[in-house]
């Protein structure tokens, strides 16, 4: 199995700025998209999980380094890899392309949250045997 | 002077997410409102480079760390201090407050940039001269 | 007492486009701040109904006409003024000018409605009174 | 050829608000998507026509029904249909609904505008021609 999840976004009209270029906000507005994303691949969609068990996944931590402009029209190639997982976090790396160019790089620290408490919680052990199985070194991802 | 800037923002309904707390690309839109507001009360508005002068300010880094979450109808006190001033490049601290309670920081780095050829620029004299009377250093900060 | 709620936005980078003009759906989540901002104003805080009493006011109809172009950098002003007030409904009329140019109306039809049930409620009868000391005929209004 | 253009959307995280239900300059932003598409699919996208030929399609007139709440994970199925070419004008209309349950309806006029000069244009006549390939009577299309 691949341990690296991959989609793809279009940078659409709404998205970009005066310069015609991502506004960063919205760039990690796609972000959460694809994040959502992912949790429905692995079998737990956001929406599943808000309704239904009323926890979800804050960030409690979020780094990004923009090294070049994506420009109105671009299809970007997101790369999402798991590199750590805590009792109640998750550490994983984005890596965002535009064909051969990477385009900017993201590493974010998502923590499991009652919803209505505002607090911590443990991954359900369900869920942290999915993740497990999502695990790379930084080596292994390469990004 | 105080080499702090300071400026509210309530969190509005449109900021919040399903949990009633701040959805994290919202925040990111408020925080370049700041930066924006910043720019304008050092003498060079956003709208005034970008219309007659053709150059920006597009961030290069972001971190940010969410400590506790901000709840819908909450006053929030944003503070902007100027750690790094570089040939293009800017780097920025926010502490963000409710009342006496943390609740996130950011470090952003800014680099100036020609708008339409994307590339970077240096600072013109009179720019780089007026952000040297920010310039404070992490421990004057204290954030 | 005047019947008009009047209040300023500037129109931020983040709220714009490509072209350097408002983008529309950027336009509309000011509009809702401004909704916002008048509930405050006649006493009932979006976010005190919301999390107090369990029910908001969301938008069933709305209606726009954009004749100009507003630009990055400009303050626009909002008038807002109440034209009906039915059982569980509120319409409403927004005209947004920058300085003496008008730029947009809106007429926006907002319902009392439960927010966990997502059934239409009456309006609270202080609620109802309230809202009845700022009905104005189209005349009065002017917009 | 079907005159009617179909797209689906997912109702995301980031488009709702407190409630779990779609906040409404989300629904806006989304549609704006759709119409995005929509002019790639007929050969004019717009990152093409704004990059290389200098004009737009910005919205001057919005009317919006919202008939029942759409929430967070939902498919939605977007429909577009063309009522009404002009010189430099084009009304479109759209229904939005889940399965079988219609949520909303939109009229939208879109204008040929100049980006730099902020002004309308006339339709090219190609597109004035492949538009008319679209054209409905409003029993045609239903909605």
């Amino acid at each position: 199995m691949s341990k690296i999840f991959r989609t793809d976004r279009e940078l659409r009209f709404g998205d970009c700025d005066i310069s015609g270029t991502a506004y960063f906000p919205a760039y990690l507005n796609i972000l959460n998209g694809v994040n959502e994303e992912y949790w429905a691949h692995i079998g737990y969609p956001w929406h599943d999980i808000i309704w239904n068990e009323r926890w979800g996944t804050p960030t409690v931590h979020l780094s990004c380094d923009f090294s070049k402009p994506s420009f109105f029209g671009e299809t970007l190639s997101f790369e999402l890899g798991v590199v750590k997982i805590g009792k109640s976090s998750l550490t994983i790396r984005h890596r965002i392309s535009c064909g051969p160019q990477m385009r900017w790089k993201s590493t974010q620290v998502l923590a499991a949250s009652d919803l209505d408490k505002h607090t911590s919680v443990a991954w359900p052990d369900e869920v942290a045997r999915t993740l497990q199985e999502w695990l790379s070194t930084e080596d292994e991802l390469g990004f």
